[in-house]
């Protein structure tokens, strides 16, 4: 086997797991790896985050996943850079306090998959302050926060402190933002009413700020407005137009208000894997590698690039970084390997939309699928069946649905933990 | 309220939990704190390390737990010493960048509750390499430090080092260390089987290393003869008598005899919570209380000392470090606090002996329950009713027996996570 033309994936999310598995049946030998040892479903991160899945429900082991697929090898390492004159890609010293290992692959055909983080407008330094939400850890982390910050107050005597820390700023009013904003007003409202003695959860004060006139900009303007007002009612306020100038200590600046608040989360921005920049070839602001429309780079036919990574333009506008579009061009470059082996011309990469959705709270959604339009419980009914559909592992599936099952019925969230070395964040 | 009788319980572990529930009724204000939000259910907390079950399934928020018990208040606190003259508990400096809250508590009656962490024979410095059980994070550290063991094999090249890595060493043969080492045998006998590319995950070698003549202690000879067999049967070597002399970067060091070893787990030994030197009463080597049979410390009739911190003879022996005995001297020490604050003489404590059980992998167990010494299969199952009936919450039973239920039919294990922020321990 070691003969066959061998492909190197670098990331285990969308792209990368979707372009391993379309290999499956290609005369080659495949090695994925990948800095976690888990694919990661993001569509549901901010679950965790919110206390109402585990990390095991929305993650899976990336090597089980591909236990069947006998010409896959996946390696757990660090991606360094990579060197596309000599066909290499450097790794990570290697694991263990031994140190050993391979510190370098040689390819045949590359698919670089290392999707993104978010960006702080220039200002790195707040990313210590206000976390994003990408990974599994970035989930525990503002879990953690979140629930301190509850735990912080119950024992605050100062009121103007209490008034601080039951504070919640979401920066960016995306996908993403939307759904931590709905889920921490469920929190506060819902499920930690009867824990405390001193201060009323319910009396939380969330606020979404979004610097453009509107949130979830991808979405029509009639889900827009449906969205907002699904927040408002669950007490979330919802400010467009609102551009985050500062976050310090005390909380954040918009334009020259100040807000005081002790939890900051952030869901704007993007940032390509810095990774790519060792190709040494063109990227756009965010990072993001300007492919060829077959998802090739510039001048080279061996390497393609896929996912939240890649900036590729359709009908004039930049295709979404979403899971549809990450696992489509994940597909595609698998496909355009097996045929430049095969000796046929590479194709150009077409994203076919299936349409959008977000989640405001229990049983509220908006769907923007095609012709259909959908808000309330119904399109929430829909999201949350595409999303047990999509999800890897049967056991996930059924650990996700009666989790949410349970949860519907008691308003419960039965993942409320504290976890971490550190009592507070700044003992 | 505010003029009723204040009993402070510090420890929100079996002991300090089941003392607050005994005092739903009595006339008094209760406040428990702890240095964690949850109440964790340390006899499955091995099978978080073994990555069978998520932290959510074996912990439940301690304020959502007394949630309906309106005298109790509940605080995210670190107690760092007692005045038991003055009558007051301090706390840490409190939570939050604010810095606030409340930094001490006074009380009528003081019931302590905090448990033991264990112990390395006199060398701290090994605490490091050789994680413990105790915690929630301490299982997360396990659950990590296994999974990268393998990952690491999986790159590594050489062979002497890649045996290393797939050495495992647990020491310390009580229950937690018998049940540790069954269910190591078990993932890389059955759940990992499937996985690998280069190494054969059922080649590694686990070893149990016990320094007294045999494994289980407090059971009888017929029980930890089988218990022995059992887990030689899932192919763990068991080496009695073995007195580890030093741990190290290589592994460790039995007598002479070096074993190299990349993983070196810890569950021997115990020593009390550090807090109770600041009661200035007799201690054993230990570091645990020397209480008097009312569960009181010596000169004092408002301080009660209860659970693993506590040391206590019946019948000429020390009473053992388990949730049985926490769970019965806490409700003790509630019940001697009624009764002095009706005036009414203390009672001394008396143990009651419900037996003893330890699991051995998948479907095999030995239980010692008064006249019944069982074995095997039915032991097992029995073990199973017992743990989930005695878990906090309805959802947890259930996720717990759901997972318990597809792991048997399937042999997998769910939640190989490996989660932490850096990529290997030497990173």
């Amino acid at each position: 086997m070691s003969d066959l033309p061998h492909v190197v994936v670098i990331g285990g999310g969308f792209g990368g797991l979707d372009a391993a598995r379309a290999l499956a049946h290609a005369p080659v030998r495949v090695t994925l790896i990948d800095r976690h040892n888990y694919h990661l479903f993001q569509p549901l991160l901010y679950q965790v985050a919110t206390a109402a899945l585990s990390p095991g429900d929305v993650a899976s082991p990336i090597r089980w996943v591909l236990r069947h697929q006998r010409n896959v090898r996946v390696l757990l390492a660090d991606a360094r850079s990579i060197d596309t004159a000599n066909k290499v890609v450097h790794l990570d010293p290697g694991g263990g306090d031994s140190g050993g290992g391979e510190s370098e692959l040689r390819y045949d055909y590359l698919i670089v998959a290392t999707g993104a983080a978010h960006a702080y407008f220039g200002h790195p330094e707040w990313a210590q302050r206000a976390p994003g939400l990408k990974t599994l850890d970035d989930a525990l982390e503002i879990r953690r926060e979140v629930l301190l910050a509850f735990e912080a107050a119950e024992r605050e005597t100062d009121a103007s402190l209490q008034r601080r820390l039951l504070t919640f700023v979401i920066v960016g009013g995306g996908p993403t933002g939307v759904e931590l904003a709905g889920a921490l007003a469920e929190i506060a409202r819902q499920s930690l009413r009867k824990d405390f003695r001193t201060i009323r959860p319910e009396s939380a004060r969330i606020l979404l700020l979004e610097g453009s006139p509107a949130i979830l900009g991808t979405f029509p303007p009639r889900l827009q407005e449906r969205a907002r007002r699904s927040l408002e009612r669950l007490g979330v306020e919802v400010r467009t137009g609102a551009i985050v100038t500062t976050v310090d200590q005390e909380g954040v600046k918009v334009g020259e208000e100040r807000i005081a608040a002790q939890t900051v989360l952030w869901a704007a921005g993007v940032a390509a894997s810095p990774l790519v920049k060792s190709l040494g070839v063109p990227m756009d602001r965010a990072g993001r590698v300007l492919t060829e429309p077959t998802l090739t780079i510039p001048g080279r036919q061996d390497v393609f690039v896929a996912g939240d990574v890649c900036a590729l333009q359709q009908d004039g506008k930049l295709l979404p970084g979403v899971a549809q579009v990450a696992i489509q061009e994940g597909r595609h470059a698998a496909r355009n390997v097996a045929r430049a082996l095969r000796g046929q011309p590479l194709e150009p990469f077409r994203y076919k939309n299936y349409g959008n959705m977000a989640v405001i709270g229990r049983a509220a959604a908006v769907a923007d699928i095609g012709p259909i339009k959908a808000s309330g419980f119904f399109a929430w009914i829909f999201w949350a069946f595409l999303h047990i559909f999509f999800l890897i592992g049967f056991r996930n599936r059924l650990a996700v649905m009666t989790e949410w099952a349970w949860a519907y019925v008691t308003l419960q969230r039965r993942v409320r933990l504290i976890t971490g070395e550190k009592l507070w964040p700044s003992s």
